[in-house]
């Protein structure tokens, strides 16, 4: 590959529905409502995720990663969550309260090893509309 | 009121987010599976509906209906479903599957009679992006 | 121009931005503002719409109406809207408060007799991304 | 199959992206830009479409129509138009102009017969953002 | 609070419909047309905003800044705009313009300092769908 | 111009509807398949692009640059891919794949010495609803 040392950001977005809710193991029913409101209680949502790569574009592609390479790695990672219920059928989130924080972080600790050359820029996730986080590595 | 014989359709949107599963309890686990794929786990999703109303335009107010009386009318109905697992924790779920058509339908029968005047002309339901009903009462 | 007898809707979306309120000459500010709440107070929207035609594909264009000729027919409208106070710079608004209801109406008895063999079906007016109405005409 | 006598109406959201353009036989380039616009030039969208079904909802299943059955009678169709030159490469469209009219009649009709007791409704298709028509069969 | 020395960007969405126009008053009514066209007559918008916070996600919560503290703070602020007109009901917008840029150092100055920690990282605010723009504090 | 040393990005977005195919002249047209998959056929999208400005706010006008004199800068630009062939219409596209990532290179390259003061910050373009690139220059 030849680069054109013109540096460039390519995203993808995605999609899982999940089960979950935040309630801390630590406290008692009504620390937890109190806490953290009504997410205390078994509901859902429809996430929505953007993947983004931050690479020099190669000469002779135009790119700077194959977009049909991306996709299935993507669509590994948001397997495991889809159409599951977070807290129970991933093991990351029996120790680790389901978040959109800390979702973010497992989508990130999950693709970073599979995108080559450090590509993997930042997570972001939206639990709704209107909340979101976005996460960009532990040395951000 | 006066009207001025002009008829029209008022709209407003609402959400809710909750965790539910598709699946017949005549069924086994794999016979579930494979009739209802990867909706027969427990999941969730951001539910979004649109309530239409439909009457004439009153001569004085401009309005069909006072849309601030109209929001805690939905709110009543969507609070029952919101940050809850329908199949669980809403009576009419425990005996119908929730499925889209069947969470319409529920929105319908509970909003019917707060509403006067005949005015509730449907309810639509996405349940994501790309998948929705309209229902239009049992005499559409 | 020859039918195929096939029927169809064409739709076209527009924008406007304009400041308006509302509250009747008739009630006290008290009243106006227990009535119509915050909305008796000036503000504004970017309101949208979506005009909505009904009519025979014809078969040498394949077209039920040209969309070029209807872009100009619906700024007109708009235009006179655009960047206004609808309550003092529209004639129609000094003696109709300024609901969606209302706007609908006005948009669509300024196009009727623009489009021509009764094409005009609808108009869809969103005040916000919840809320919005839809107007058929008088005789809908 | 039992109905519980209630009717709905279910929509699945699809996308393809096609390259066309609009221009008569019968007309020379000058007359083709005057009638057609920038139209007249090859160029390409990204298109939506939402077909709907309209039927009674199963007592059994809670359903009108089994939403993994219909995913892929769309795909089928879609995949005749996505990422192809639908003039050339669509066999309806040498003889047929690829205007947003002829695309939701041409996707109707490749549907009507796949889908089940007549339950299909209509087709709404998008060509950009803010053009859309909707297609409801010879007989609406 | 227990840092995983994890650091995250976490945002919120929010509304608010108002009226304003932008015209100096060193300038004739002629030259305010001028310099800014249309928008120098009384209009109106739907403000979108998405407030962010950056910040290092707690160990055991999980969470950099608990939503359901941060949505009353810009509750808050929004609620000095919702249902006003900018220019003469927001003390700040008579000596400064009521231009998207100003907006924006607005909610920033408002929400710095009920934010603990330095929390606060941007404001992004749109006019219409199409015109937005960024603030990250006078030292981004 | 006085500054009031507050810094801010100004975005503004457009769109414009254009045919392409991705297809390497060194490769046969099977090894173009394989490569690119169905973006070596002649398509199309609706692309959408987000133009952004970064830099002081003027104390007088409150603006970071004036947005009627943006827009026709970014209209001249998006008129010669609009309605257009990409590959075969626009000289820049015959030397080099017509690429999300060189899409955003050439607006860049075409803007940049348009807009003063070395404004110009970034330019996003999303070839559809979910994939997106975003370029802030050879010396980001």
């Amino acid at each position: 590959m030849k680069s054109n040392e013109r540096k460039i950001y390519l995203q993808r977005e995605s999609h899982f529905s999940s089960a979950h809710k935040l309630s801390s193991k630590n406290l008692t029913l009504e620390e937890n409502q109190k806490f953290w409101g009504k997410c205390s209680s078994l509901h859902g949502h429809n996430y929505k995720i953007i993947v983004t790569l931050y690479g020099e574009i190669d000469a002779e592609t135009g790119m700077v990663f194959n977009i049909n390479l991306l996709k299935p790695m993507i669509e590994k990672v948001v397997n495991t969550m889809d159409h599951k219920n977070l807290d129970e059928d991933v093991e990351f989130f029996r120790n680790n309260l389901s978040t959109a924080e800390n979702i973010a972080v497992y989508i990130w600790d999950n693709l970073v090893n599979d995108i080559p050359n450090k590509l993997l820029y930042s997570i972001k996730l939206w639990e709704t509309d209107r909340n979101s986080v976005i996460y960009k590595g532990s040395n951000p």
